[in-house]
């Protein structure tokens, strides 16, 4: 335990990808090794020339920093990494099988909910304001809300015979959903009332203490 | 070994994302467990209603169906389970700090290169025919071409100092970024001669026989 790298997590707090790495931390209870660092993305320093060189040539958050200055960035990348550390793989997958199907939904739900919904806040509303919004993309914008809202009733077919998003547990692809549902809450899009087992699951999930706990993490 | 589950693979051999599976197949020398069942992207079966119920909803190939019908897609999830059959997982990454890395650079080719290239050819291209192609935003399109131009640089930045784009052997990530050069050659998009740190890298991962013989793979 005391040989697990602590680290810095630049990011902010209530936003939809940050979740996905705050609840995987709970989830580990590996709160203790992360030191939080918060990047005002009203501000955009996230898409300044030194954010992209030192921290993220992608210019998003949250994007993790090592003592000894190693970087590792992608919510994705950053589960696998800390659900890796002590060898008991629950939240990325304990069998091949696992593996291919939490990597595969979480996908899915990036492709198909949360990246929609994002494009959709980035081309089609106000988004992080006119400095940082420097090129939108109406059209694109408001077909990706469609794609999401597609998307989402996808999701709520798939959840009325399942209590997870996919091997009958919370793992990663939940916490996707999880980042999704967030999301949809900036952009203040509600969820169509047709969507009960989606909803069901949000109730469900809600209780768990590492999502209740994620932005006052730390603090 | 011979526990090891057989499956069917409906892709198009030329296509860049099945490339990342042919690959995967040959580096594990898995060849054996798969058939191939061609799906006709110019002929847009993969955007029909019973290919998105019965295979894929996110309509895109390539897609593993095992005997018992299970499904699994998206390139990254199945190249997961293809690592991890023999608890080998020297393309998905040994360590935790691996791990990360390797899921972050995929991912990173993926947003900055391969991704931006497919939406060029689909937005902006004539693309896979008007039969498919239903919407287009031109627009999109270009700003598309313009990122993964961008994204090109980075990694041929990144790989003037490296072998192979993270963990110093082949990886996960450079199979994302073989698709990406294959995704170029489609859409012929010449790679810039200043590029030469990428070209040196495409050169070498050339002559890997998983690459080579990825296209006539079980033909
Ligand atoms: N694929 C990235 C996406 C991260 C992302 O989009 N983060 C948001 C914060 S919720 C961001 O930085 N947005 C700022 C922007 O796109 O301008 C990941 O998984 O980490
Ligand atoms: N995220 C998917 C992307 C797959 C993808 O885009 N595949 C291409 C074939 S190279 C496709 O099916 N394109 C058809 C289309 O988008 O119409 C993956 O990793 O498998």
């Amino acid at each position: 335990m005391s040989s697990y790298p602590k680290f810095t997590i630049y990011d902010f707090p209530t936003g939809p990808y940050p979740a996905r790495v705050r609840i995987a931390l709970g989830e580990k209870k590996l709160e203790h090794l992360a030191e939080f660092e918060l990047i005002d993305l009203f501000k955009g320093t996230h898409k300044k020339p030194e954010f992209r060189e030192n921290l993220n040539f992608s210019g998003t958050v949250p994007v993790v920093k090592f003592e000894n200055g190693d970087l590792l960035a992608e919510c994705t990348a950053i589960t696998e990494f800390l659900d890796s550390l002590d060898g008991n793989t629950v939240l990325t997958g304990l069998t091949p099988r696992e593996r291919g199907d939490i990597h595969m939904f979480t996908r899915r739900v990036e492709n198909e909910f949360l990246e929609p919904i994002s494009l959709y806040f980035h081309n089609a509303t106000p988004g992080l304001g006119p400095d940082v919004e420097t090129y939108q993309n109406h059209e694109w914008g408001l077909r990706q809300r469609e794609k999401g809202l597609r998307g989402m009733r996808y999701f709520n077919k798939l959840l009325v015979t399942r209590e997870f998003v996919t091997c009958d547990r919370f793992t990663m692809a939940d916490m996707a959903l999880v980042a999704a549902m967030v999301f949809l809450a900036v952009v203040k899009e509600p969820v169509p009332a047709d969507c009960d087992a989606l909803l069901a699951w949000w109730a469900r999930v809600q209780l768990r203490p590492s999502v209740i706990n994620r932005v006052t993490m730390s603090q």
